[in-house]
């Protein structure tokens, strides 16, 4: 089998990546973007480590699509429209060419998937397991869409369905008891999820023209909602029933209830956290501009649904049961090297 | 001694370096350039790996100034003016607050000595020893300066001097024979140039108005001269005694002549390689060129040297002795998991 060094790598594998003609087809030392977005740029950047972030055998092509898909994701939550990625490579040994070409197809078919071409980067020696690094560029919105924006009465929406990464990851480190109650197709689903994630990217128009706050959650509802809260200066209640499950979640929590903290708490979900504001300029009230913002998803295709509210106040968002009274969550969410 | 989690370490001891509005005082998912720079933007990204780019008992600040100034090394030769990074940090564990508040001096120093801030990031678990990732942007040139527009006849110059880091990481790896030739304060300084990369950032106006191609000198003169070779379709002559070395560098190859080996194919030099054309249009000829060239460098306090000229051809460059024979070199320069 053969095997490719530096130089062959970056010509024959990923320069046909870069097709953008600021790249230069990646034989320069930088990109030089001349034409730039009218409303600025959008920049943001997420690494992937083999063991960390995905299973040191997952095909090396689903780590190259979640790495880009992460950083899309990102660039969503900012209503942000992505054009362009630089990545960062690091290798413990020269790739065999099948290894090299399945990473690449991985990185064609995010390309493909989200509208953007790599222009840059760097291929160096990693000692432990493969890591890369993705940097993420993408056109502006006319007004930052940011996570501190959220205001009291604003209404809290997520997109698509929660926890179904966190559950595909307890089924692959063997942590699943509830896998006895799904069905093939679910597993596989809940599996999927957790290496594919999909980047709400329609949600775009809608939500640089409603949102008050926005965010991507990677690390679970509960700590990246804290964070939105925090940054707002405002608290924030959940109806925990009102969360978006896939079948195949909803299958585990009727199995197993409890993992209703793992939906919370779970990370990788790469959903969108939106906050949306009272119109009272205009005194349509908060309903309108709710409305307004369901109606703009609705047309882009994108499945959203309102979870709750935030409100005055500096405490954790709680989140409540079925009969009002607030889950005791035992844990927060995912931070790296936690204490 | 007190350990940060990843909260703590983003909030107190990244988030000061953040001054740019952009930023969000890192408290966002992505950075916010609404302010274009108007000729563009040039962008590049380049990590580094402990035991592979620096020592794994370097100090943290250290390694981080050195992922800085690699960063902005590049984006000197791109003619381009530095003005913010981004920054993946990767470690194995929660560091002690000591270890990160040397890591953020490194940072801090390298911000002032290069007129960048940090604008976003990722810090991720590493597998293995710690690794650090930089993306850098600066305000393009008028004229993007590539590796390709290299013509025959133009002249060959280079920043600095040659080999100091090539000696330095020798001496470090115990491989230096030649270091009794030394004095201590020069092998202090081999060993600093290894660490402590010099951006040639000065060079930027007499670049981008006069080179035709340029590119920043870190895997060695033979294979990155080789490499502006290829993509503008000529070959280049170099005269090795007009090779720019410092006094320890001198005393080594005085000590070791075969060290003029490891000068012109070791990694790690950050000098800026430039190509200045003949100026055909005004009738003035080659020499009125590069000497506008040398003067403007001369201006800005930058050192630079003519080292040969490109010519018309596809064979790989020649190193030429004083008496005109070519140097016969058995390495060609650093290239990554080569084979």
């Amino acid at each position: 089998m053969r095997r490719l060094g530096e130089n062959a790598l970056i010509a024959e594998v990923l320069a046909p990546l870069a097709t953008h003609p600021c790249a230069f087809g990646l034989s320069d030392d930088a990109a030089h973007l001349s034409q730039m977005p009218p409303n600025g740029l959008v920049i943001t950047t997420d690494a992937l480590v083999a063991g960390v972030h995905f299973f040191e055998n997952d095909d090396p092509g689903d780590a190259a699509y979640k790495a880009v898909a992460v950083n899309v994701s990102d660039l969503a939550a900012k209503a942000a429209k992505p054009f362009a990625y630089l990545l960062t490579l690091a290798l413990p040994a020269a790739p065999t060419e099948d290894w090299a070409r399945a990473f690449a197809g991985g990185l064609a078919r995010a390309q493909a998937a989200f509208g953007v071409s790599l222009i840059g980067g760097d291929t160096v020696t990693a000692r432990g397991p493969w890591w890369l690094s993705v940097t993420a560029l993408g056109d502006a919105p006319a007004r930052p869409l940011v996570r501190g924006g959220g205001r009291p009465g604003d209404v809290l929406y997520v997109t698509g369905t929660l926890g179904d990464a966190a559950l595909g990851l307890k089924m692959r480190l063997g942590l699943a008891d509830f896998a006895a109650a799904l069905s093939t197709d679910e597993t596989e689903r809940l599996a999927r999820r957790y290496l594919y994630p999909e980047p709400r990217v329609s949600l775009r128009p809608a939500l640089a023209a409603h949102a008050s706050a926005a965010m991507d959650l990677s690390d679970g509802l509960a700590l990246d909602l804290t964070r939105l809260c925090i940054a707002s200066g405002v608290t924030a209640t959940v109806d925990a029933s009102a969360l978006p499950l896939s079948e195949a979640a909803r299958s585990a929590v009727a199995a197993c209830p409890a993992l209703i903290e793992a939906i919370i708490t779970g990370g990788d979900d790469y959903e969108i956290l939106a906050a949306v504001p009272p119109e009272t300029a205009s005194g349509l009230g908060t309903e309108a501009r709710s409305r307004a913002f369901e109606a703009a998803a609705r047309d882009a295709g994108c499945p959203i649904f309102r979870i709750g509210k935030l409100a005055e106040g500096a405490a954790p968002p709680s989140f409540l049961d079925p009969s009002g009274e607030p889950l005791i969550l035992s844990a927060k969410g995912f931070e790296h090297f936690a204490l």
